[in-house]
């Protein structure tokens, strides 16, 4: 049997927003899997903010994505052939399997992933990766403690979301901070005692109105000036988790930095960046606590699910900075 | 008894550096000291970054300074009347006494002080808030480890200069980032490894020299583009504390944020503010960890002492944000 395999390799550094030029197709026949090897044909693909830092040539936490390769992404499939005893043929997996519809794989690098648990989108989703960053970003970086007051940004994206039900079982005041009346109205709908929607004004005023006692954990997925509005309404002791920036993920130059960072000295405060890769070792806790959540009903894993197949790629990317998913944003492959 | 008391007091807020016209001297009688209040001669008065930040009439950690009060300070000096046994006549003691030259304070807002230990200088200095602000700065919130690699703003200020030498006593690397020749010659003196003039051009660039592998604690007094440096220059796990930003406390406008603040999430690291008035139920610790290694010459407490009186004020607070001193800024009062 041989399989031909269509990717997407990077052509080409971006300047600001990644365009058509940035990327090629490509196809190539993959051989049959080698001793502990396995194909998996590709089902979803995960559209993480993340991926645009992947593609700079400057030095962070991972190496950039080298020109000519095959674009970086989590994903998830089905094993259609394997040399692994332990992921059998028809067995799902998840992995790094780039944007690709097939792939060879060493077994040992891949997750088994369980569909009745729940379906293999939220398995890149609330019980992935975002799942994952919120579980240990909000409970070991961000030390919540019950009854305190959390303010989330992108709080209707894959973390965001996750962030603040979680905190809501714990008997915290939520605020999500999101794009839009739809997205409000559905944080709203899943338990946050309130959102801001901060295409609508004022978000510094808003959160002073909302939180006159000032925040305990803000959880921070956007940088900019909503960051600067959450240090404006800090309480004493507060923790800020510094999660991700995404509103300046696209900037073609060092966009400017809080400004409002003083407020860090003023109440004490504690601005910490993480990585949850680092918390892998941990990631069985992480799984279990939220999908007991979920099979209780008090989380709600929710996919903004786009198709396309790897084709619709490069569209898929620039619809995560234009916020136009509601959880997870996850591409299908046919 | 009557004794005649001359203040600085604030006449009017200043937009960005103080001048004449923010300031007024009065003069008044004081009475006899009431049941446990003392009268007291002030000597030396601490001269302090953070005093431009109290003429701001904003939401801080402290009410600002009312237009009219006499400007607040600490200072020390000697009791000339006491209706206090614990505070007797020619005992030495601390308090805030603000910019004058004779008060009247209730004895139990004052703390004595042992000139056979050390100074009234030093009192203000290395066995003052700035050594207790370096103590529990360096070890409580930057929880420092034997061994780690540690660079300090504002190096060779009251603050920094014990920082440094505080961490040279546990065994770590220091470096030191100070303005002109002199105060980096004077750093080497007292054993950190390196000093860099932040005039003489590129911190990021000598940082990078210097610490190649990274920076573990940046104990940061000045904000601004050093800080920038700093956050380009972490190691995995960095702790940045954040004591001051004396290259804004002048500002007429808030001033950019640091640029690179994403650099914590790639390094793990944090940026945590404190205030050392938290601190006070363990001054008793710091002063005597302090006190130790200045009786063991292990630590050079160091001050710049100007002259003038209280009509030097003025003078002596455009100094500290010129950087004329070297260790802590007093001013004497004859």
């Amino acid at each position: 049997m041989t399989v031909t395999s269509r990717q997407i390799r990077l052509a080409k550094r971006p300047v600001g927003l990644p365009d058509i030029s940035t990327w090629e197709l490509t196809t190539e026949e993959l051989p049959a899997p080698g001793p502990g090897q396995i194909l998996v044909a590709v089902d979803h693909i995960s559209i993480d903010p993340a991926m645009r830092g992947w593609l700079n040539d400057t030095r962070s936490y991972v190496p950039p994505v080298g020109i000519g390769e095959v674009m970086r992404a989590i994903a998830t499939g089905t094993v259609i052939a394997s040399e692994s005893p332990e992921r059998p043929v028809g067995s799902h997996v998840r992995g790094m399997f780039g944007v690709a519809d097939h792939v060879i794989v060493d077994a040992a690098t891949t997750d088994p992933i369980d569909p009745a648990i729940a379906s293999e989108a939220t398995w890149l989703g609330a019980l992935g990766m975002p799942g994952m960053t919120a579980y240990f970003g909000l409970f070991d970086v961000g030390r919540l403690r019950d009854g305190e007051t959390v303010v989330v940004s992108g709080a209707a994206g894959a973390v965001g979301s996750v962030v603040g039900q979680l905190a809501k079982a714990r008997g915290c005041r939520v605020i999500g901070i999101a794009g839009g009346p739809d997205k409000c109205a559905w944080l709203e709908e899943i338990g946050f005692d309130a959102a801001i929607d901060y295409r609508q004004g004022d978000v510094t005023a808003k959160l002073r109105e909302l939180v006159p006692g000032g925040i305990d954990v803000y959880f921070d997925n956007v940088g900019g000036e909503i960051l600067d509005a959450a240090l404006a309404n800090l309480r004493r002791g507060a923790r800020i988790v510094l999660c991700g920036a995404i509103s300046s993920y696209n900037a073609e130059d060092l966009p400017p930095g809080p400004q409002r960072y003083m407020a860090l000295l003023v109440f004490r405060a504690s601005m910490t960046g993480f990585l949850v890769f680092d918390y892998a070792d941990r990631f069985p806790e992480g799984v279990a606590a939220i999908a007991a959540l979920i099979d209780s009903g008090a989380l709600v894993a929710r996919e903004t699910v786009v198709g396309g197949g790897i084709e619709g790629f490069p569209e898929a990317l620039l619809g995560i900075y234009q916020g136009i998913n509601t959880g997870k944003l996850v591409l299908t492959v046919p």
